[in-house]
């Protein structure tokens, strides 16, 4: 495997799994981690990731879960190219795809209500604070240039089946147009946790389990602590990240 | 003073304040001390609480903070009477009212938009579960037998100021309808704080800040969390409790 000019090799620590990333403009976070760690998928589903990134979802979720099939989504080209390689580098290709494509036209790249769990690691951010240039990859990952929170719900909405799940990871700092956009598209959210970089610290991340035309009655669980002290993980992301395995 | 059978005196660690209640039929939990706590009066302020039962809220908050003046409201006549001899046992006559009423007829009760701060410890559970007798006063506090989450949503916003605050506790598991009602009724949620019994089980309580025509934004506090080890509370709630004092 050849890499490509300021791209590496990046070991999962799950299968013996490895990944391509290119630190100035495709890396993942613990976000994508702990999404992953997250969502449940049973045996035989079909799992779609919305904006698929470096495809560390699906290739985690192969890893860690007994899903049939995973798809990730991804709008950018050169990022889109570098995960097919990262599914050939892991010899994946029989169960992971990476389609180039864009999440508004989504329900044109696949059969309505196909897909039992759906998975997404959107842009966060809803202003242009700080953004130099929206054209830079990590621009377009972080902010919400090509695609918005509503785009993503929508689509997801529009592809998972009735009763099966969609995971998302966001800022609780929008949980309330989270929530609000959920219902208007018939997911009901089923399941909340919040991450927090220290046990008394407020969260910089939530991860929300919703089910599409759901019971509403939500779960909020055990707050999720990433460090322990100063350099040090917690117990659990350790356990996250498969350095306990 | 005289008490009423089945009554008793309890001393709140504020002030030398005392109040009565009756195991029997009205009793405080840690849920309205925690929400005093959690709301924010400032100084010469109004203050509205909706269902007031004994009393203790308004009672705590005129210990606590410099507002001006502090309202119960409450549908029981029982209830709203003991809250009324609590007030006169703490002198408080001049700064706190308990007034008997029904939540749904509170916008005949009071100007509209005339409180600068409301308080609410609704009724919880909006099912008949474990529901014997709809009469008794504790089925009313805890069920939504003669109010509705609604209600209270609905009341509060025509109650309270353009830009006033108001503040709810409630369960976890009824997040996204409150949210969807507090947008709803254009109180905009501004700050959420989860209460844990312990570090690593999931809430059971969630306090909940939301503005009048406030502009979104989020911010989810770090979690509280009551019990250090079992019988054992964390120092934060004997601080609120008043017990460090």
């Amino acid at each position: 495997m050849k890499l490509k000019e300021d791209e590496r090799i990046d070991d999962l620590h799950r299968k013996g799994y490895k990944i391509i990333q290119n630190p100035n403009k495709f890396c993942f976070g613990i976000d994508a981690v702990l999404l992953s760690s997250f969502a449940n998928v049973k045996e035989k589903e079909k799992v779609l990731d919305l904006g698929t990134g470096t495809g560390i979802i699906p290739i985690l979720l192969e890893a860690k879960t007994k899903g049939e099939y995973f798809v990730g989504l991804e709008i950018q080209e050169e990022s889109a190219e570098m995960a097919s390689r990262s599914v050939m580098l892991n010899n994946l290709e029989k169960k992971v795809s990476i389609i180039q494509g864009d999440i508004k036209e989504a329900d044109k790249l696949f059969p309505l209500s196909s897909f039992d769990v759906i998975t997404s690691n959107p842009p966060y951010m809803n202003n242009k604070n700080g953004l130099k240039n929206d054209k830079e990859p990590k621009s377009i990952a972080r902010h919400e240039i090509l695609c918005t929170l509503e785009d993503v719900i929508k689509t997801a909405s529009s592809l998972v089946k009735v009763g099966g799940r969609f995971y998302m990871v966001h800022r609780p700092s929008r949980l309330p147009e989270i929530i609000i956009k959920l219902k208007q598209y018939k997911l009901e959210p089923k399941r909340i946790r919040l991450v927090h970089p220290y046990i008394d610290k407020e969260p910089n991340m939530v991860l929300i389990e919703s089910v599409r035309h759901g019971k509403p009655l939500l779960k909020v669980e055990a707050p999720l602590v990433v460090y322990e002290e100063v350099g040090k993980y917690t117990n659990e992301i350790y356990d996250i990240y498969g350095y306990n395995e």
